[in-house]
């Protein structure tokens, strides 16, 4: 495996800018003002065709003038120069670059061929690059920031990389206020060269970031994505949003960094497939994101809950019960032992409601050890009156009963949060979230801040940050199954599709699907091709009434409600009448299946798609008239494994349906997942075949049988 | 209609303190402090037994030696003082009072007991009051603060009704960053006897309140809940957060203020039948809440959005589009338009993103008001780069470029925001909500707040808070129908219950039961009660065959799975053997119902329940074997309203069902509403009548008939 190009460029000895000046109000000079004050200790120069210094530091008129070949070249200049200065930087041998330019992919076709020249310069010199039109790189580690905002001082533990630049620039200031620190983050632009896969694979390998998170408006190199994430996940949380699942949300993220969107429910299901954690808002991924950077990591799903006061206690309670947790009621022992240092109408059963008690030393230290000290918990949530956020609002009544000391005087009169409370998780192995509505401007807030205790603003957002640690206790215990090989192409199901393709069919017929279908093992209908009715009458009589007939041919793809088939042939009679009226209907001579009348209460559907970037998909979910009311489907990339399967069979909404339901057995779902794994390999070793719809697959007894099926081909190969 | 009791307790002329000192850190200082600093004009009387002088007021030993009968008595002392006290206040003459103290109803049977007494004492007096064991109110129009915490000086327009206290008193400092401001907030406490239902209506009426949010943990009057909400809601929005619908969450209410929860769907169902929009968190209550406080309304549904930072504008449409809304490219004239002011790689078809841009004029004022101009949007998001908050991280760096000097002389280099800006969205009628992670300390967000213009720090939740706009407007626009007077009780009906319960059954059998319902005209199953195989037979040969054969007793509540029903059974040989076969399941001598045997694929439910303080309510929802997979039902209080049962059909996900579905007919749905129009009327007719379970309908053609039923009774009528 090649090293990721993210290493030296995040970890650069020199850097050299164009496009600083010393006009601070441009974007150039705020970025080079970033790696300058915000602590780099490597090599600076800049280049400027005029100024002899910028910013205080020796300028060179031209690339070609600087003392030594930079580690990494940005550039901040007119479109139009970007080319040029690549070209340059390569002849002196710069091997990494972050362009932060826009004009480019995003802005039509001159802007897309611009950027192909600047991919073609790239490889050329063999350079590697961010961008273009993206805001630049964070590395807290060596204290460099290239966007326009200022970075802590101290290094944080959570990893960004994002298809928007805002991510990692105006929200800086948003981060601080709340004790988020990154690791490292990366604006990704346009992808032209270095792209959010290589940027997750870098993350998932730098031991400083213990959480990833991933803003997503599109992904085109899924296939790669999920290989990479799916290294990643057992051992390091990743959360991703994604909003380019709209036509709004693809149009906006389009004209934006070029990126690919691709449905909703495609990509819930890759997230799924690869372990990774998805939140609905920006504010969710950063922090929920710093909750799993944060440690210890959560054991189990008992929650405690120690407030002052009920609401939040209920809210927690209620977000915490939803998500899969439980909010034990503690033994009387351990009640018996907080009750003494509560009020006699305070609650003490879990959660704790202490009521308005202003000892914040209860609150915060002697309660939360007793939980923790239990063992009845894996993880505490505590929301309450803090230090100087409440202290402010009674001051600002009070200040004259003090004598008007000043804010800071009457602060001394109250005891700091204790040291020991601020050691409580590390020393229990317990996490603990802080939900306060003084989480800006506290004492408290801030202590728990600087010791990397998660500190949140809403009661129902801490409880769903402890959701998200949950989730992913459970994809770090998920059972992991290796990808079986790849069973050899069948040279039936090979010839069936040339020999289509040749009659220049857009499909197969249902009956030959099912024997392309049938040769690597999926389970069918008994069935035979009856092209008069005399064949159909011996074909129903080896089948045994009663039976189904169906017009069977590539053009028909889809027959329902077209007086195409007839169900529940009970003799030979009906057979004939209804063989005619399929003719009739027809409106031509058409062969006619004659299949085995299944009957079942339960019917699934399975199916096969393609999506750029993301290669063969294997469907599953609730099959039959129901298909398109509830939409309960699930999707994962092919090939599909073992556990896989297990795990579309748990997403379904219908999951109940695969058990022991009303009296029906339970459904052989080992039968099942191997039909899914079927379709998977079939894609894999015909990417002639560019669909394969298999609905319903009636469970008959306990065992799925495919009833009816679609195989749609294609001229070109897909991958 | 008496007058609501809060209107004199919200706006007293004089106030009566018991439990105010002058120690500042009791909590009844603390709260006599809130309403002597923050501007109330009222008298102002504190009660202590040996002070003189309380807070600078002078202090009366004895509520006897009051010189005046105050109009409002809070108290703020021990448990077991509170009942003399009131008794005390209520010989005076005072009518109102506010009970902050706790230790009554949720601390068990012991306070409970006190509550009756508290609750007698002030029947005695005629005194209304809120609490106990809540935090007070708050009127700023009076500029009354009961609370705790220190509240805004200018009045507000949000009204809060509260079943926790923290949320009018911990978030005040939360609130004031945020630039939200009450009209009026009313901590409820046990509502012993004023209740969240007197405070809504209250709400519902006063003037200044534009926009009403709830915080329930439980009703206890969910049917005058209904009654109130239904009518303040297509004048006013109200907004609710509902957190008691699981285990963990009942009980941490119970244990707080002891309200009654229930499940999570009834809450849904009358929310969406009085017209009160749901949201999931305190934050969201807030912020949703505030945003539909502002002006103006919202007319229609597209969406501009407008901004310099491309991830927050993909959020955001993303959003707007999953709610339904739309967020419609621009013309070419307003592009055009448009484009005279952003950068050539600047997007401006809608989202509009100027790209990196230091000049806020265009970003506030000059392309917002195109857009407005333009009437192609009904509502305006706007994200990006503000004043203090974002020139604070480039001063930040670049100080020293600016001879170091103090932040606020850098910010003269800078234009302040244009008054125009503020003013656009009452110029155009068009709401304007801003997203800023700039949002707690910006000159920007700071001027927008003041002018009443929404300010959130995420673009997801401004975009959630604009669809909960939208869902009002919905409401607003929602038919609305009269309740149709109750049909007369049926007399045969009244004696199938009556013998039934003479008899000591539980239920009625199924045939009674239908018999019951056709007589409120729902339409159910030829069907023939059968004692003997004779009868069956000849009860076969008038309906037809296939027939279905059911044991028929009362005692067998549920059938399904035990051999007590034959479906399509098709002959006279065949009903004889199913006849005995039903015999021999039951193991006794069982009347059969010889029932047509209804053919169709779609299977609806209904049905009645009745929760404790709601009354009786009806269920609709997908029927047959999917009812458990799916739980795909909505519910409302009866009576019912044929828009009720309009937005019923609406409401469940398999609404699809009801249409032109496959090729089958629409379902004739003024005859399922009827139906479910009966099940509510019989419940209110027949208080015996506890449950009626509907299960399936089948929707034979086009007509949905009722295939089974049941009728629980109950001794003990219950309302």
């Amino acid at each position: 495996m090649p090293e990721n190009p993210l290493h030296l460029l995040m970890n650069p000895k020199s850097i050299a800018v164009v496009g600083a000046s010393n006009n601070p109000m441009k974007m150039g000079t705020m970025q080079a003002l970033s790696i300058i004050k915000d602590g780099y200790r490597g090599k600076f120069y800049p280049v400027h065709l005029t100024e002899k210094m910028v910013l205080g530091h020796k300028a060179y008129a031209r690339v070609e003038d600087l003392p030594e070949t930079p580690d990494l070249a940005i550039l901040i200049v007119p479109t139009k120069a970007v080319i040029e200065l690549l070209d340059r930087f390569g002849k002196i041998g710069t091997k990494k670059a972050i362009i932060i330019t826009a004009g480019f992919k995003e802005t039509g076709t001159t802007g897309r061929n611009m950027e192909y020249d600047l991919v073609a310069v790239a490889e050329k010199y063999g350079i590697r690059f961010v961008g273009p039109n993206c805001v630049g790189i964070i590395n807290s580690q060596i204290h460099l920031n290239v966007t326009v905002a200022g970075m802590p001082d101290e290094p944080g533990m959570l990893g960004l990389a994002s298809q928007s630049g805002t991510y990692i620039t105006q929200t800086l200031a948003y981060l601080r206020e709340r004790g988020i620190r990154f690791s490292k983050a990366i604006s990704l632009g346009n992808e032209a060269n270095i792209n959010i896969v290589d940027a997750l694979e870098f993350l998932g390998e730098d031991k400083h970031t213990k959480a990833i998170i991933l803003y997503i408006e599109g992904l085109r190199d899924g296939r790669r994505f999920i290989e990479v994430a799916r290294k990643i996940t057992p051992h390091k949380p990743v959360l991703a949003q994604y909003v380019g699942g709209t036509a709004a949300g693809a149009r906006a993220g389009l004209s934006h960094t070029g990126a690919m969107a691709g449905p909703d429910f495609l990509y819930n299901g890759i997230f799924r497939q690869a372990g990774i954690i998805r939140v609905e808002s920006i504010e969710d991924l950063y922090a929920h994101g710093w909750a799993l950077a944060t440690k210890p990591p959560l054991r189990g799903n008992r929650v405690g809950v120690m407030t002052n006061s009920g609401g939040p206690a209920t809210a927690m309670s209620y977000v915490c019960d939803l998500g899969g947790m439980e909010v034990p009621r503690f033994s009387e022992k351990l009640q018996k032992e907080i009750r003494q240092h509560i009020q006699a109408q305070a609650a003490g059963a879990n959660p704790v409601d202490m009521t308005f008690d202003l000892d914040m030393r209860k609150l915060a230290l002697t309660i939360p050890e007793l939980i923790m000290k239990s063992g009845e918990v894996d993880a505490l949530l505590l929301h309450g009156t803090m230090g100087t956020g409440f202290m402010r609002e009674v001051y600002h009544h009070a200040a004259d009963l003090f004598g008007n000391i000043p804010f800071a005087e009457f602060m001394k009169l109250f005891n700091p949060i204790d040291a020991e409370a601020l050691k409580l998780p590390h020393k229990y192995k317990i996490p603990l979230l802080i939900s306060t509505f003084f989480d800006i401007d506290d004492s408290y807030a801030t202590a728990y801040k600087n010791s990397g205790i998660p500190v949140f603003n809403s009661p129902e957002k801490t409880a769903r940050a402890l959701l998200s640690m949950y989730r992913y206790k459970q994809i770090k215990e998920r059972q992991r199954c290796k990808v079986s090989t790849l069973p050899q192409k069948n040279p039936a199901a090979a010839g069936f599709i040339r020999d289509a393709l040749k009659n220049k069919q857009k499909a197969l017929d249902e009956h030959t699907a099912k024997i392309l279908l049938s040769a690597y093992g999926v389970p069918v209908t008994k069935e035979i091709l009856a092209k008069t009715e005399k064949e159909a009458i011996a074909a129903a009589k080896k089948i045994g009434y009663p039976i189904a007939l169906k017009a069977c041919s590539w053009e028909i793809m889809h027959k329902s409600g077209k007086g195409l088939i007839a169900l529940n042939v009970e003799d030979e009679i009906k057979l004939k009448i209804k063989f005619q009226n399929i003719q009739k209907a027809a409106g031509r001579k058409v062969p006619v299946l004659v299949q085995e009348m299944l009957s079942g209460n339960r019917e699934f559907l399975a199916g096969m798609t393609r999506f750029a970037g993301f290669g063969p998909c294997v469907v599953f979910g609730l099959g039959g008239v129901f298909t398109e009311i509830y939409n309960d489907t699930t999707i994962r990339l092919a090939p599909i494994t073992k556990c896989d399967t297990e795990e579309m069979f748990a997403d379904i909404h219908a999951r109940k349906l695969l058990g022991d339901f009303r009296g029906l057995p339970p459904v052989k779902k080992d039968q099942l997942a191997k039909t899914l794994r079927a379709l998977g390999n079939i894609a894999l070793l015909h990417p002639e075949i560019t669909e394969i719809d298999l609905n319903p697959i009636i469970i008959s007894g306990a065992k799925p049988i495919v009833a009816d099926a679609l195989i749609v081909l294609a001229d070109k190969p897909k991958d």
